[in-house]
């Protein structure tokens, strides 16, 4: 332990928050999501993970309705209180959020530390009728600097595409945080790990990455998701959950993020992100790969 | 059921061969994989996978032991007896096998038909001391189209690298056969799945296609192997295994492998292949990610 506490150079504690929103109740979202955080900062959580569209909602009826849930990211009412939190009690957020830059929406992650808004994921790959109301994002997978690590982000389906992840590991990333509204996938059968779990310890092993999921629960409009929060570290093996199907839970665990970066060397041959064959895939991905067969 | 016997278009029997091969007795190992392949045959097996180096054995002592295993492909002792079998029963087989090419070696599978020598595969990220014996592969993720379908290839570390796969359902691949010789990875939790497992389900159900891993088992100078052999679906489900972790064992799935590219559309706005954002991706992976930070 040095003097302040920490057990190693990137030590931290994170939560990531399962709870309920409603759709349309934006303040009550925003006051739920502040007494959870508060828990987590309780429990000693640093950064801390909540899901997609944890202000506004998922399931909307209209355009206008979508409108009416969105705010400019930074500067609305969702981002503002998630960094006055974050100030008071010196921590790192990412939270989804219904952002409207003109008129144009994103379905978007905030993140905020203690000095405020360090910047804005905005979901690249959009899922089902996400299409009707929201742009896909543009602003790739921004990576992050700070205090605790270096910082990306995904939203529920962009974990479905690999590329997710990769880019952000060539980036350095250390951790991605998830903000997630998982539906159920066909074909689960009793005592298998669900398939998002699968999928993002699949991602973080052969990224050697940190992943935090925070899901939602509940039914909303008929919708209903899968809660399962996940933690996972960057050996692939999950340090936290998944929790459950369909209970509020603050999932935690204390982590050494430098292991990211300290363990990618796998033998006396092997870092994993070191042995990508960039002359192959540079190849194969030129113009005969630029029209697939799919 | 159509005239000859098939479900439907698409339906084809696999078969994973888990076998034990001993390093240095070829002309054993040949023999075991025709008695294997024919007992798969027997079963109705149409395409037959067998493991890494499974003529040769996996632990080389020495640069001369493993050029005295290595043949050329097609032409060599394993390639030829593998294909008399295939023209025989009508099989298609992809195997590992030690291949030699002038002055080099390669770690590689020979994928064979009725007709003969179809096409290789060269492992192309190399695991641990193959770094001293074998040179990384040199001919891409190649992809053949066969009377049941794309197959495509890859050899065990191969699977570590998401790219592996993309760039085969890319090719327009309906399976990857997978011949591998899996080592015990740290962290393995009781209950859970293996990684190998995990990585495997991930790139089927991120793909949409199918994958066939066949494993060796036993412990071979040291170094012991897991077994666990695989058949996923396009869903990303196992249909078959994973098989145990020490017995020779014919694992065996009929599937419809047509269904690799009719459900890939998951809702009216949702084909996983399709959504790819590449615009991101290629900004991406232009200048500012050719020297990452890893």
């Amino acid at each position: 332990m040095s003097k302040n506490g920490r057990i190693a150079e990137g030590a931290v504690t994170i939560a990531c928050i399962q709870m309920e929103p409603k759709v349309g109740d934006r303040d009550g979202n925003i006051a739920k999501s502040l007494e959870l955080i508060e828990a987590a900062a309780d429990q000693g959580a640093k950064l801390i993970v909540l899901p997609e569209l944890c202000s506004s909602g998922y399931v909307f009826e209209t355009r206008e309705e979508a409108f009416s849930l969105a705010e400019p990211v930074p500067g609305g009412p969702a981002t503002n209180a998630w960094a006055e939190v974050a100030a008071r009690r010196g921590l790192h957020i990412v939270a989804g959020v219904c952002e409207r830059d003109g008129d144009v929406l994103y379905n978007s992650a905030a993140l905020v530390g203690p000095k405020g808004h360090i910047g804005t994921f905005r979901k690249v790959h959009l899922w089902a009728a996400e299409n009707l109301f929201f742009d896909p994002g543009n602003v790739g997978f921004p990576v992050f600097a700070t205090e605790l690590g270096r910082i990306g982000m995904a939203i529920c389906y962009d974990s479905w595409f690999p590329e997710t992840f990769r880019l952000q590991a060539l980036q350095g990333a250390d951790i991605v945080c998830v903000p997630t509204n998982w539906v159920p996938i066909p074909g689960q059968a009793p005592g298998r790990e669900a398939m998002a779990t699968i999928l993002h310890m699949a991602a973080a092993h052969s990224n050697s990455l940190f992943i935090a999921c925070a899901d939602r629960i509940g039914t909303e409009r008929g919708q209903p998701f899968e809660g399962q929060s996940l933690i996972v570290s960057s050996t692939g093996w999950p340090v936290a959950g998944p929790a459950s199907r369909d209970t509020q839970e603050i999932l935690v665990a204390t982590v050494n993020l430098s292991d990211a970066r300290r363990k990618r060397n796998w033998n006396a041959f092997n870092q994993v992100l070191r042995d990508r064959r960039t002359d192959v895939y540079d190849e194969m991905l030129g113009a005969n790969l630029k029209r697939g067969w799919y």
